[in-house]
């Protein structure tokens, strides 16, 4: 009995998209509205106010019109200009990939790159500030989703607040699912989306713009306007009052207020919670198999991304195939540099429930093992086992 | 007994965003697939070929992620080079709008402007071209959604055509609700949109681009790339061998997939009819109350929405919000120039029906009645009743 | 432009089933949890105890697992034992049907029985049960919907309790939709159906059983245990922690929460207004069309449905044809007695609205003119709109 | 972490209700229709066809209007007349429970009873039937849920065949789930429903009623009309042409058809073959725990739930309370004599996946272990991803 590759896989443990929860998906359903309807106009204020609630920031966040590459290519577009000196960090192929764009509305992109298994160390960045003063603007990743590994934003957020630069922070895969935000991270500008850790489809974004971005953004004469990559269009169409700059995605805001209600109710901290045990359940699982983790420390390891190194000669590509061939278990590829050295395990959203880290221990396990890798699945079934239960216990 | 602001209307006759065909809400709740699965993989590709043939162009058209702002500020950024002199047709707000962006990008925008109830007249086209041998691009808007008025883009199309130019369409509010297409308008870019007659929710675009425009922007340095706003990233992710540039709209696409179904079902020539009968028995009743229609001829208006001319002294807000609250009524603005001066009724997808253009009128009628407006609503209702009649007997 | 058989028509103004509120729609596919699960034992009891809000009872009501016949059905064989003298209310199809059921179960049914277009006099119903002090149970229905005509039995209810006797009312198609209760007409047995005016699909009802019609059926050896039929089963299952009977319709009931929500939050008074309303504006626009009403005063039409008299020689059937086929919308058939000679237009739950009851007007009058029949679709028209302006200005 | 009692678990793997398959949930929100629009009765015919083709009988099933024990007790009433002499086959609470219903009905119920692990030997009902040629109908449980346990149907109705006798089975919990049908069971009522392994909500039934049946019903004064457990009510109901005897339960119905497509769609052995490998695999699992399965033998035990003997001294109550708190995991407990004894894991339509027997086995060993049971979870893991694997590379 194998899952053919024409039918929907029974399972999604990706690095995203995952599948959103049912009360998202039955919202989405919900009657589309004019826009300019009185009473979606205050839906949409309502809405703002609720992000803003969630992603605990102090001015009502934009909520963009199309998934987070949408909101960083409009950050680096919006923040930086002609005139700017941007440091940009670089742990990973997000990280690294954002640099382009920032090159491209910057005088100058200095860059500090790490290999793409580690994190970026504070300390050289302040190290790097302190010998290049000129530096007005920081990029990080908070996630590097195809390495699967974290940067201390809050410490770099830190560390750049201290320098009086801009941060701007690509938190998409992490925010929602552990405890991370605009203000602890000291953030000009921070971008996330609901279709991660919150559990939406893709198509929206989060953007929490600090009072200094927003002075920054102003002040940029080639900020864009009256464009689909404009933050400015976009800053008061919040209000009940103001028009919006295009139409806005009605069915998908539907269901990012069932998400954020979902996030409240739920709790914040125990949605973490969730993330981090079920990537605990996950790791040890992988681990015991005799499997390496593609961080060299699980210290920086993202809770919501298990990224699993392929054993040596063994491409991602076939373990992928036979997963989803055996046990109709969808998993990630890598991106890029990664490309076929890892396969991801998301832990996303509905996805963040150890059972399902138990599903990817067995899927991940049992596909290494027809494709000939020396893998102990039952270990790995133990070992995840005994960590579910620790954390249930403790 | 009134509908109060805080509450969504019964019934929204808007120009866009209507509500969503019931099969079109159900599919948006269809479970989430990883873009990278073989199996979304496959589904995206026979969706594009699904969205050829309903649009009947010679290539696979781009399925963009954002509502058609984006793919109209993506087409000006792609398809017209810094050294381009382009002729932009402007016969209501959108069709002048799209100048803006043009002039982003060309060498010179030249423009024929009529006045925003009238359309433009292909011959004047053809002088200007003659004239300026020089114009490489046309722009046209086929349905000025804020005027309700149409410009002859076949017409036009064969006159640019002949001139050896290329022709930049926006039927965004046209196409799917009356025989238009990118092969009868013979259209370098074909913007279009689920979101209006296709009667999805707003966040995607369809884009027919033909082979002399990929030639164009294929040479044109400065067309986008790696950003939001390109139509090269796109060009061959229908392919599902092919990567995405960025994560589709998953949950939209599943509704845009129910929405072409129920299109090619009940068959494009059915569905224009259905929109061209709900206009006429609309307009019948406008006109029997004593209220002009704001074109200056029925020939140039709309079968996807009836622009409704207010009474002098009478502005379209109160009109608009006294239709809500008396008879849970939404109807559309305008904009800009056309703001305050007219009511849009759209008659678009699931409310291409003629029941709803009676609701119209009536809702019309009663709101400038109760506003002190000198209407006849009993030779309205009759009017239209009558043209429904006639359409059906016919 | 005609409406094929073979589709869905446009629009349901039936008697029912209606179309559900689009909020019970989506929370039919909510998640279907194991009847035995705690969340879901939970659930039970508070749905029963809102159901019980709703309908005003002292007990908590039963919420049965089938539409509202098998509440009757089960009412008659719970309540009625073999030695008991019956006194069956018949105005109408479904009053007079029911007196089939109390006739098997009952020593002796006897019978008052008005011509169906008319309603019962409750000064008859005294003088009866002073002649026959040996009726131990009464049963009435309180809208007879293949009548489109009411019982008050809130006046009835009194000369029942006066007479020391149980008063067994079917309210299915009137509760919800007007101000009536089990409290109002002191019923020993209120049966009603969430498949109505509460505005969801059909399968499941809704019966306040007083604790003196619980005396007598736990008095009555006959009462049905372990069956379908059964009201004992049920009588403590809404407790969580008690069993089911059998496995609930979990998706039904699903759609029922999100129903009472609406209700309660709406507020049950302008629903009844909104009922109300309706019905009068579509009866002025029938009436001015010059169609007569079934019923044989206004005073007796119940607000949730208008029975519209055939002019002479006209069948029904043609006509409702004839108005799906022309304008989409279809509308209920008579049944029995009543079958070709009438045509009911609901008004409920969502179809509650004067929008609705414009268009039945058209549809009627424009299917009865297309038939020949002599009728001024105008003037019933301009009545319907005239009502409607009356009630909006109230 | 625990999973609290008031939220809903997050998998459901019980013996019914499951949660339904997405496609269903989805369909369960279209559009309500009303029964008698000519739409409606189209699909209905349509609809009772498919299922047809899907039960494979002689003759258009009937679709009854609420779960399975409205067609169970509706078959006893209908089909059994107060002269017959049935004959009882017990092997569990259900095919026990099936005999009272029977008493109620026949002249004399003779019974044959064995323990509740085993299944009833075909060669025992041939012995009895000879004994007793007045047996003119047997009655027996095909999978008796509350003890996981299959008689063999088949080769029961081959017995009762030959002795020319009517079969009337209880396939509720098996059909759909493997190799049962009305034909190779030669019943002459079939009862089934689409709640357990169609994969939808409860609320309907379908039964298969042969020709025999059929007039033995006609022939029985007493089986019900016009009443809800009536049969004959709903003979003829299917056909467009006819009425309906009470109004169906659409939404339910929209969601069976949805149910269908996809049986018919994915291919009765596939889905069978899904049920099977995910019985074995959950067995495999259990056993190598060392805890009992209830059955006897395997070879008696259903592919559609695995029902698993509690060790000595522990009751299964606290055990389901345990898996669900630790692990989220919703499982069913036994019912009347079974309940404590056993804890039933559902192979049903959506849960009938491997992946879902090895959350199971985790689930099941980790609560029996908290509860300080001697079992050896790692072992079960083991053998469960070994049994898949098994399974997979046949």
């Amino acid at each position: 009995m194998k899952y053919p590759e024409t039918k929907p896989p029974v399972f999604t443990l990706t690095a995203g998209p995952v599948d959103a929860y049912p009360e998202v998906l039955r919202a989405l359903g919900t009657t589309v509205l004019y826009d300019y309807d009185p009473a979606f106009q205050a839906f949409f204020e309502e809405l703002t106010l609720k992000a803003q609630e969630a992603l605990g920031c102090d001015l009502p966040p934009l909520i963009l019109q199309g998934e987070p590459v949408l909101a960083l290519e409009g950050a680096a577009a919006s923040l930086i200009a002609k005139d700017d000196v941007v440091l940009n960090l670089a742990s990973g192929v997000y990280g690294k990939g954002f640099g382009y764009w920032a090159a491209r509305y910057a005088k100058k992109v200095e860059e500090i790159e790490v290999p793409y298994n580690t994190a970026i160390d504070p300390e050289d960045v302040r190290a790097f500030l302190k010998a290049h003063p000129e530096v007005r603007i920081v990029c990080v990743c908070n996630h590097d989703t195809p390495s699967g590994t974290l940067n201390d934003i809050d410490a770099i957020g830190a560390v750049v607040a201290e320098a009086g630069a801009l941060l701007l922070v690509d938190a998409v895969s992490s925010w929602a699912g552990m405890p991370t935000s605009p203000t602890s991270s000291q953030a000009a500008i921070y971008v996330t989306g609901p279709n991660k850790c919150l559990g939406c489809p893709p198509s929206l974004s989060l953007v929490a713009v600090s009072e200094a971005a927003w002075a920054k953004i102003e002040a940029n004469p080639d900020a864009p306007f009256a464009s689909m990559l404009s933050f400015t269009d976009w800053k008061n169409a919040w209000k009940k009052t103001e028009p919006f700059p295009f139409t806005p995605s009605v069915a998908e805001l539907n269901g990012l207020n069932a998400a954020l209600d979902r996030y409240l109710e739920e709790g914040p901290e125990a949605v973490w919670k969730r993330h981090a045990v079920t990537a605990k359940v996950c790791r040890e699982g992988i681990k015991a198999m005799g499997i390496e983790l593609w961080p060299v420390s699980e210290e920086i390891a993202s809770p919501t991304a298990t990224a699993v190194k392929m054993p040596d000669g063994i491409d991602a590509g076939p373990v992928l195939a036979e997963a989803r061939a055996r046990y109709g278990i969808s998993m990630s590829a890598g991106r890029a540099e990664t490309l076929g050295k890892l396969i991801r395990i998301g832990h996303m959203g509905p996805t963040a429930q150890p059972a399902y880290a138990l599903l990817a221990v067995a899927a991940m396990g049992g596909a290494l093992k027809a494709l000939g890798a020396r893998v102990d699945v039952t270990a790995g079934l133990a070992a995840a086992q005994a960590a579910w239960d620790a954390a249930i216990d403790a």
